[in-house]
């Protein structure tokens, strides 16, 4: 039985890379699943695609939209999703796909440091596990997917 | 036709206040719904109930579901979800309420400034309306809801 | 028991308000929802509210996702949706009201004249009733409501 | 992971076609989906079938039907459903699909010319993007099928 | 609280007027539902409102879709579902109700005599009670709404 | 795309098997689905496995539940159910299949005979095409599973 | 806004009189609903209402059904549904109800002494709070039902 | 076509190793999904993985979590869970799952001895089939399963 991963959250490490790093070094039969990392190339889709605005309210817009198709399908298709935290940007986007997931019944993961836990009270409060590392999400997915 | 308006986010002004006064002064057929906004009470309302805990974890964690007990039912019987990000702390919960809220297909609106317009691109890509003001929302309700 | 009917379609004469004449003269048990059916205020009304764009494609789309608050509630709400194609405009939201509330369940009455049959014949083929006037109707929620 | 994609609406060009030919060029992993697309065979199957009608409408209605079971279980098959409007006959069933669609959760895409903007205005405000050619679709499937 | 109970089957005997006539005398908080009662009119309604069909064929399509608006209302909204099967007719309606009543996971009470107890033997399965008279039903129904 | 098709009602006759015949023929990519057809084992197979019982309502009560382990399945991952209803027995249980099936939104179609017509009105009218033999299923399945 | 609460569970002690009790003093705006709470009644219904059985599997079957049409729709209906587990009895119905009250996503309240602890970790686990008394309900009912 | 099966229960014996080498030998198109079963491992997970907790509330907790999100994905794909109550433990986990599998409209089959039989009545009322040992459970998947 293989499972599907999504993998929200902090765009700018290589968390993704070493997760799939791990699960593979583990033999682990899961599928990561994902938004666009390409920060820039995530911002600019839509403009890129279908044309420039003139106002950012509907460039991003525009982009925002685009890339919802990859990831509202890949979270509807999952059945863990990870919500990663980092500390730099807002990342209401990823507070956002957390509260997605919830409603759609998908087991939550949330990995953040200690700094963020007060804040992240109610995210965590629905999460099925709240890791601070790739390492403790490797050993759950054993676990978990272990036959 | 009665609506019932579920007002998430900024807890530390008056704009719910406002907006019922608003929306009593247009003899809006509206009822509006919300979190516990006494942030005290909300933060320590797992501990004063159930008991303490000497980790902050725990303690945030058993008020957090007793506050979702509240927040998911007026969710679910929201026509209309308005959440509005202000410009203090991280405000995830916030956006785990959208986010929640457009997997349940509830009409979303999101207010805020333009600071955070680009932060925000992700949950404004799913509203129905982007407003900037208490003003905007007695609008929209007044049109929706004429009968 | 109260029936809820959704009026979708044409909005340049007057067979809501006919409609409505009808169902009371009769003592219908039911309540009749709708879109806003004045047309400048419908096109406009996201400009109206929350400011203008210079783009017709961002004007009509701000104003058109206003109006789906509305019309997405109400769709959701009805018992019966009925949808009218009149020989005006070219009823494209019509038409998308009817495969909405085909895929939501909902008892489907379609109201058209015989120039307009090949063209519908999807909507028709999905429909409980295929009607040509308001008298029509009204006979067939006197027969379905009463108790 | 593999994308479906239904193409509803105008069945008098070669759209389709074209659109499976550059996704193959593309190597894109998607499969496409659409409606019988002989306009006789599609209109008249009910009756070649299942018999003579002496009324059209009832001719009609049997077609209808027999291509609502293909149709049906595309929609609900595809994770897009991209409806293209073009500038002949009513294509009041390219609108239905899209309501359709849209009440079922699938990611929308309209395609459409300049001239179809207002009175498709409800449409687009539902859809993920809004395109005018299929070489613009063929961007966004680069996009978001990419792994 | 009060209950809602659609009552199938059998109509060309007195059973619904002595349910409710019990169920009265009880003073239980029900609320009865159910189709018309009246066979001709019945029969006719598609032809009486929406003009004649020379097949038989289309006359009966056209009445059993006007009546269905009725009937999958009342389904939909009821607690109970009583399907009584008599001893004259096909009453494949009835066990088509019984069908539908049990796929949207509404509780299904049967009501029949021994002899056709072999040939309802997949409808008694899912009920969740199999009674014989009218009487049985009101012992039920004061059991389970007593509050 | 492979369709799945169950094949509910009459077990007397080689209907089934002439079908697959018929359809692996055409070298259709379908798969039928269907209840145990053997009428002895089908009705004794929950005393079978489960043990006598003194009563025949209990001895048929056990049978009914195990036979539905199976049907319920069949019918859920069915993209279109057929229900033939022949000229023996009362098919309660065909009936049944056929509003199971159209509450969770098969594409039903209706096999039978024009001496049943008036007494199959409600379940033709939910059907998506009437049939009277095989032949007109597999012109059916050949124009709708066509790629 | 009114709050529909299950109460699951215990049926020998005087805990549901008291909570209503509690309630009322509090003016909470709460119903309560419940199981038939007379022990012999509920066990025997079955049998009191549609006849005897030899066998005591049947005789409890029959009577569990009943039971169940009542139970189902509280726990449907409800926003919470608290569950006691107390000292006697195996309880494994009380634990059905958590199951499936967790299913249907309903916010889980769960009362029991620190005994029964590891064995209701699972339970305890999806509950929105877990308490040891009365008292402690009534708080948690004040602070969410506040308006 | 494949069947999935959840072994849900009793974890200190070997029914699942038999039950799987029982539907070996007989060629059965099963899979069967389970719940970890080394007990010791299972009730630690949390603390193994997420770290140590000083109070056993929240230690159990943490394990029961991550125990949860193979439990839920496992019910959520079976086509059919089977539930063994055994003589050992409260099992109230047991019961949770049952409840749990219920309301997700799954088909559920309870094996336990007699001397559980009253206790477990409401169970299984819902049950599609009560057995006592592995050999029933076998001969009921060769029969279900036949194509």
């Amino acid at each position: 039985m293989n499972w599907k991963i999504y993998l929200s959250g902090e765009i700018h490490t290589h968390w993704r890379d070493e997760l799939k790093l791990g699960a593979n070094e583990a033999n682990l039969k899961v599928e990561f699943l994902g938004p666009e990392t390409d920060h820039d190339l995530s911002d600019n889709t839509g403009a890129n695609i279908l044309g420039c605005e003139d106002k950012k309210f509907w460039h991003d817009h525009k982009g925002a939209k685009i890339n919802s198709i990859r990831i509202r399908r890949n979270i509807e298709d999952a059945h863990i999703v990870i919500v990663k935290f980092g500390d730099k940007y807002k990342q209401w986007n990823a507070a956002f796909d957390a509260g997605y997931a919830a409603a759609k019944g998908k087991s939550l993961i949330v990995m953040h440091n200690d700094d963020n836990q007060h804040a992240l009270k109610e995210i965590d409060a629905t999460a099925l596990a709240v890791v601070q590392d790739n390492h403790q999400v490797i050993e759950i997915l054993k676990y978990v997917t272990k036959e």
